[in-house]
């Protein structure tokens, strides 16, 4: 017998298949490299990941800290932020195993979950408005996280607005439910992944 | 500090760079599928592989039985054979962490290594010669190899006149030295892995 395919494997041939999937115009693919971001780095981001996603298979540690963990582990190679957004999706869908799951363990989280979120901003390279109350680049943000007693969720919530996995993650992963079954519908034609990728501009 | 690249997350790299450099004629690359076996396999093979990988990198478990554990996760795509030469290369490099080791492992090897190496192509599509002795898929090759009292080493060394990984493991991984002193060589230009390959034919 075949053994199973872990949620942490099926995670890490998502991230594996989407950058190699082409053609997605102006992200990295097979045939694109970013100057400083190539499809080599984000291999070695989908292999460097991996025992923090086994982590939160096993439910042994909590969202911020295992988002930290994985941003961490993929800063090891040098190519600056890979999956930092792909972790903030994966790790509650890897912690829940279903999106109502996912859901509720977001739903759930605390201020240490901020403030260990916040942590893992320091280990990537991510774009973020200029103008914000909650910058990250701000060492007075965690303090003003501590004093509005915001968690996880609550951070995820007052980005949401301008913030398309923050939206997702806080709002039941509509896109992410929407995808998979676009993914589902196209799965036996050519290049399915670009062309649901497309289908999403 | 930066979190050490084990030997596993190294060897899985080398995998995941190997498959998709290009243009490597005749073999898979990122931009040639052959009907069966696609880039995809390629990469769930490197992500599959890991756990056998890790035991190596731990010394939980000798050669034969950690080829066969590699092989047998790497099976749950349905892409046919993808790493099963590589396995026989990396396993023993990754135990050793040299080649000096990695030879002395192999020389060290046993009965059991060879049995459980038999075993491992139960689980995957290798293409044999027609005639042989110890025809792997002939089930009295392994009342064989307990009679003749063959190690895992005894069978690389008959093998080698006729194979190229079993020639490289029993005289000391002299195209791997080559190989890795190449990429060195080449690491600054564009595609370094594919220029090599071309290079070795």
């Amino acid at each position: 017998m075949r053994p199973i395919i872990s949620r942490t494997e099926r995670a890490q041939m998502a991230m594996a298949f989407e950058v190699c999937a082409w053609d997605k115009p102006g992200n990295v693919d097979r045939c694109h490299d970013y100057p400083d971001t190539k499809l080599e780095h984000f291999l070695a981001s989908v292999i460097f990941c991996r025992s923090a996603l086994e982590k939160a298979e096993q439910r042994k540690g909590s969202v911020g800290a295992l988002i930290r963990e994985a941003t961490i582990l993929t800063g090891r190679h040098k190519g600056g932020n890979t999956h930092f957004g792909a972790f903030i999706l994966l790790i509650p869908l890897i912690m829940g195993g279903t999106i109502r799951d996912a859901s509720e363990i977001v739903r759930q989280t605390t201020i240490e979950d901020a403030l260990d979120f916040y942590d893992a901003f320091a280990h990537t390279t991510v774009r973020v408005r200029d103008e914000d109350e909650l910058d990250i680049n701000d060492p007075k943000a965690k303090e003003e996280l501590i004093k509005r007693k915001m968690t996880f969720f609550d951070v995820m919530e007052y980005s949401a607005p301008h913030d398309l996995v923050a939206r997702e993650i806080t709002q039941g992963f509509p896109l992410t439910r929407y995808t998979a079954d676009l993914l589902i519908t196209h799965q036996n034609e050519i290049n399915p992944i670009s062309k649901v990728f497309l289908k999403l501009l």
